[in-house]
C-alpha cells in the first residue's frame, strides 16, 4: 500500500467500488506483490504507477503489518511515495474500475473522523506516516521531508 | 477491538498465538458481535472481561473501519475502555488460551516502530485513539479523561 505525495502535500488517492461493501471507497492505491517481484517496495511502485499514472522521486518504507494473523500469513506493507509527479497514463488490469483524486493531507485526519475514509489499511498507512513523522506532533524520524 | 486503559495509563493487552502467522502476537482484545448482541459496545466489554477479567468503568467509541472491503463487509469497531480495574477472572471460550499483560501507554508506539505490536487492528485501534487524543499530539475532541 502506498501513500503517494505531492512536494505541495497533496496525497493522490484512488476511488473504487468495493464489492465486500458495496460502496465506492475513497483509498490509497496498492495491490499484491507478486511471486516474481524483487521486493514489495517494486510492487508498490508499479501498483503506484497502474493506479494512478503518478511516480515517485522516493520510496520510503513505513510500516509492515499482519492484517489478519489469526487465519492468514499475508503481510502488508506500506511505504511513502514522496514528491510524486504525473507520468500521464493508467495501465489498469482487467476488471479494475479507478479514477485517481487529490485531497490535501491537512484534510486526511477530518476525512478519516467523520468515516470518509474508513478503509483499515488506507487508515493504517496514513497512521505509520504520521507515527513517523514529527511535523504532526508523533515522535520518530523524520521522514517528511 | 477494545483499548483497555488504567486510570495510571497503563495498558491491559494480551498475549496469544496466532496461527495465521505461528506467531504469539501482542494485541488488544476483542471478539466478534454475536447475532444477539444489541450493540458493538456490548460485545466488545463481554469480550474485555472474558479476554483479561478487567472491567471497564466506561466505553468511548473511538473509530469504525471495514479490515477487507475489496471481499468481506464485515466492520471492525473500536472502544477505548477507561479506567478499567481487574474483577478477577477470566472466562476464556472453549480453544482460547490467551494471557493478559500490561504495557505503559506511553512505550506503545516503540512498540509498533519496532514491530513488537504489529497486528493490524490493534495499531488502528491505538491510531484511532492518538487521532482523538490531544494530548497525543492530535488534534479532536479530548477523550483521553
Amino acid at each position: 500500500m502506498v501513500l503517494p505525495v505531492t512536494s505541495d502535500q497533496t496525497v493522490i488517492m484512488v476511488r473504487q467500488y468495493r464489492h465486500g461493501n458495496e460502496k465506492i471507497c475513497l483509498e490509497l492505491p496498492g495491490g499484491l506483490v507478486d511471486p516474481e517481484d524483487e521486493s514489495a517496495e517494486i510492487s508498490a511502485r508499479r501498483e503506484l504507477i497502474e493506479e494512478t499514472g503518478w511516480r515517485p522521486q522516493r520510496m520510503v518504507p513505513i510500516g509492515i503489518v499482519y492484517p489478519q494473523p489469526a487465519v492468514l500469513s499475508n503481510r502488508c506493507h506500506f511505504f511513502l511515495a514522496r514528491d510524486v509527479a504525473p507520468v500521464g497514463k493508467m495501465a489498469l488490469d482487467a476488471g479494475e474500475d479507478i479514477l485517481w483524486t487529490e485531497v490535501p493531507l491537512a484534510d486526511i485526519r477530518a476525512k478519516i473522523r467523520k468515516g470518509e475514509i474508513d478503509n483499515a489499511m488506507t487508515v493504517l498507512a496514513f497512521s505509520y506516516y504520521w507515527m513517523q513523522n514529527p511535523a504532526a506532533g508523533m515522535p520518530g524520524k523524520d521522514i517528511s521531508r
